[in-house]
């Protein structure tokens, strides 16, 4: 199967590697920006691959929303199968891509949107038919993952982490989707939309880990927890949830083995108990290992990973409660309900009595709009 | 698709009761034995199953060599689809199994057969289409890591763990083919098989955990190791590998998370690193999940897990290079090259020089004959 592929970065160059390898697919024609047509594979114009007719399908990791939105429909409606590692993408855009593959008669799939390397989404889409799930989640973002763990295992600070994590091509120049939280969240808005047909719109809730220091690291070493940046889903009575926030996790907990740069989701079947994947979340090769996976899987039939009836809907937190860590100014402690609360000069460390993610997040943004410096995670004993 | 299950023990029960609720299955008739037909569903001779042509898939969950494979066979010359959770079978005899499903055109599917619950083989069968398999392995045998497990965690002594085994349901009256390895030996050689194209069916070694002690374990507790049984394979240059041994692990390798009877398996691509997956190797809706989530591959178009070229295989062993922990009588100890030995009474305990797996498991074989008792494990920093 001849495919095109779009945009020629990290993973584009991985992707067209491998196509060159993999039983049953061949690469095609490789769009690039007007100018960079170095090279009698690469095009700069769409149009010169939809009206391909030996291209059958098209992978497209460039990011962003547009053009790759454009492009995708276009790939579409000329019945080419369209393979995607754009979270961005699906996120904003992919009830309509999975409406628009299904008049088609085309594939639309995107595993390494989600946990990179990782099959996650894949083994997913594969058990909802068969299973259902109750739950989902865990560490979807490698750079938070590598700066928590430096800071954790190397005693540095958040910038010198961040800094580490740029020289090491773990973290973007500009690092706001990762550090803030938004691209786990993209990833498990991904992941929701797979277990429940509801890609969640609205009510979501996102807390990075932009506040956590050096001191607050090593009060959690102290009492033997190991911080990560969690993503969670799941469906209750009252219907879907969907929140990334730092967790704080007792020292063996399976969390804590991930090191590094690496992802570990998980899921748990009604039936199949909890499963968990662990792998490379990013980087050249993982990524388009993934993308592989896919296009390999348009050859042996799989065509959606969205089902028929996915649609856009809201998200409610507020059924999902636990004990949180929250340092903040040391005049502000008494504007939360604390089991216990230790002072620190101008500082104070509490633990929360139980409360929902939807009051905590609601919390620290009131407390922040007044002006307080202020780091929470949930507490997972 | 109606599905046909032939055993109705612990599995068969689960498998019949997900079929009733899974999308695009439905339960069919269950073999059970003569004199057992208590429900208008259940029949005692396979004819019925094989002249029924409603039935379009055949789940086996009996176990056992004979009579699985004449029904397999059976089922498959009908031109049914053949899923099994039976390792046994599919190690002696998936060879034939794998060619007579070509040849009439049903599916072979064995995703319960390895890891249970966890979507091992599945995932491996997807890897190796677009990227390469360097080694894969693990914790696939979940009685042994339940015992060892409790050994460590909760001071048991070898008795006393398999006997909490058994009582909890997760050892079986007779044990031995868990505690011997030779459970978690089949499941690498499917997964060998899978990988690589060769069934392991020469040069194999395994070690269980039989010999290991209390004592043992406080031994590795006080210098920071955690024992685990782990299958391991992979191909290099001089052909394949597979063996099974128990292995020292330092504190925090991801192993060392993998509790009570749970399952970790693992495979590292070329492009992908490494992926590992963890979660419930046996039980009841574990291993029933694996059963109905190939039945939903073959709704999707899953047909193998075995390539057209899969044959039989010799296996070399002399290649993989570890030290081992080695506890012998202390009179033998001179037997084997060591960095460092220590004695306590008549029991030495040494660290040996960087040992090959076959001459490490050759050794043992030479000096139990002899009539000394030893353990060893693999040391793995």
């Amino acid at each position: 199967m001849k495919t095109a592929i779009l945009g020629f970065g990290t993973v584009g160059v991985g992707v067209y590697e491998m196509l060159g390898k993999a039983r049953g697919l061949e690469p095609g024609p490789v769009l690039v920006r007007p100018g960079k047509e170095d090279a009698p594979f690469k095009v700069s114009s769409m149009e010169a691959i939809v009206s391909d007719p030996s291209v059958e399908a098209v992978a497209e990791v460039m990011g962003g929303i547009e053009p790759a939105f454009r492009y995708a429909c276009q790939a579409m409606e000329a019945g080419k199968h369209f393979v995607t590692s754009n979270k961005a993408l699906v996120a904003a855009k992919g009830v309509e891509l999975n409406r628009l593959a299904r008049e088609k008669g085309v594939a639309f799939l995107f595993s390494a949107a989600c946990g990179g390397g990782v099959p996650f989404l894949h083994n997913l889409t594969l058990a909802r038919e068969s299973d259902s799930i109750l739950s989902l989640g865990g560490i979807l973002n490698g750079t938070t993952n590598y700066m928590l763990d430096a800071m954790q295992r190397l005693g540095l600070d958040y910038a010198e982490a961040l800094a580490d994590a740029q020289r090491l091509g773990y973290a973007e120049a500009d690092p706001t989707a990762d550090v803030s939280g938004l691209d786990a969240l993209r990833k498990i808005m991904l992941a929701c939309a797979v277990a429940y047909d509801v890609l969640p719109a609205e009510g979501l809730l996102n807390e990075g880990i932009e506040s956590v220091t050096a001191a607050d690291v090593r009060h959690f070493r102290s009492r033997g927890y190991t911080c990560r940046l969690l993503a969670s889903g799941g469906r209750t009575e009252s219907g879907v949830y969907s929140y990334v926030e730092p967790v704080l996790l007792r020292d063996g907990a399976a969390e804590c083995s991930v090191l590094q740069n690496y992802n570990m989701a998980r899921y748990e079947g009604r039936n199949s108990g909890p499963i968990v994947l662990m792998g490379q979340g990013a980087g050249r090769y993982p990524t388009a290992s993934a993308v592989l996976r896919d296009l390999s899987g348009i050859l042996r039939g799989e065509r959606a990973m969205f089902s028929e009836s996915c649609a856009r809907g809201r998200v409610d937190n507020s059924g999902s409660v636990h004990c949180y860590y929250v340092r903040l100014p040391a005049d502000l402690a008494g504007e939360i309900a604390a089991e216990s609360t230790e002072y620190e000069g101008e500082v104070a460390r509490l633990v929360t009595k139980p409360m929902s993610v939807s009051a905590m997040h609601e919390t620290a943004r009131r407390l922040r709009e007044q002006g307080a410096a202020l780091f929470f995670a949930a507490i997972r004993d």
